[in-house]
């Protein structure tokens, strides 16, 4: 009997990977305006390779970027970045067409739903209240209050614990093979794979299920219910 | 000669003040309606009380109001109130009427134009660019760049450096007596005080000149010029 959903929050509830790659695109545009003397092209991969070695949730990645390029901290350029990246956030964070439909379908169902995520605590709740889905959530569990993040077992079972359930009540549903199914199925619970992102190409033969949108969900849901 | 024109920023550019104050308000109403369990006027004085303790550049005012109210962190409020203290900045900062038009002439008479701000560089040439007044100014010269903050001396000399002008060159623009006007004058740089903002009703024997308004500036430099 399936009594709760876990979701993973980034590219599964919304398109993490399109807004975020149109609002660094943007944030670097703005910052060539402003005075960051370096083809387009150019600085997007000195950019890259700056998050893949800092890790996203470092909070310097413009200051590096213009220290790389100008080989001094300039604060007018830094600071048009930020605000370019700001207001392409506010401006673009939304759910998937079908989130908010299929979330609502799910509470009234009577589901227990709870998001674990990676990242900072108060960047993914900012993400739930902007997107306006924050209300549907009974839990929501990010690597940052754990300590430690997916794929650790550990930090499923802390989500299980949080939501009051056992694995083979629980549902998990994420986009990545690696970090979401996988140790979501070591651990009994089902593991349905959204095929949408950036990740969405990823080789999976082990997900009991793979959806393309949030609906259908629901079916399989009913579904595992009537057995 | 008058070359030169240093300005504060804070609530002598634009109505700090009134702007800040709104944006604290209204952040805590929506941590109110987001389960921060307390009248508004008794969070306020709570608040108030972390700022004057804290200093207004502490990031953490909210966390500390949500700890100090429900003795926990609550993520999903301090994230309310972040959220709703950024949106009334992006709708509300912009220079007070006059700001524009007066530097607008000032360049137009060929003046030198710098800012000499108390803050932290990356938020206060935030500032300057959301109130789209930055591309005036030759010269933004931040205590958090230079280490030492006003009223000490040795940030207004490094600033006279920065402007490459002589102290008698220069005009300082500022709206208090005690952080702005006593050090310029020390220094023999003609002062000006604006009186806006929550500084306005300070007691002042000692500014060469008042103002209402920025425009004034255009005339109190013709006459200076004159002679």
């Amino acid at each position: 009997m399936i009594k709760g959903i876990l979701f993973d929050l980034d590219d599964t509830l919304y398109n993490s990977s399109e807004f975020v790659n149109i609002a660094r695109r943007e944030a670097v545009k703005s910052m060539i305006d402003a005075g960051l003397d370096i083809e387009f092209e150019e600085a997007m991969k000195i950019l890259d390779k700056i998050i893949k070695d800092k890790g996203s949730n470092y909070g310097k990645h413009f200051d590096d970027l213009v220290k790389a390029v100008l080989g001094k901290y300039d604060p007018k350029i830094i600071a048009t970045g930020i605000i370019t990246y700001h207001n392409v956030k506010v401006a673009l964070l939304r759910p998937y067409p079908h989130t908010i439909k299929t979330l609502m379908e799910l509470k009234a169902m009577g589901l227990k739903l709870g998001v674990l995520t990676d990242g900072l605590t108060i960047k993914q709740w900012e993400k739930l209240i902007r997107l306006g889905i924050h209300p549907f959530f009974d839990e929501v569990i990010t690597s940052e209050e754990f300590g430690l993040g997916k794929p650790h077992l550990e930090f499923f079972k802390y989500g299980l614990k949080r939501m009051n359930l056992k694995p083979e009540e629980v549902i998990y549903v994420g986009d990545r093979v690696d970090k979401d199914i996988i140790p979501a199925k070591k651990l009994g619970i089902i593991s349905v794979r959204i095929i949408q992102g950036k990740y969405k190409d990823m080789e999976d033969n082990i997900s009991d299920y793979k959806i393309k949108n949030l609906t259908e969900l629901i079916d399989i849901i009913k579904e595992l219910n009537k057995k």
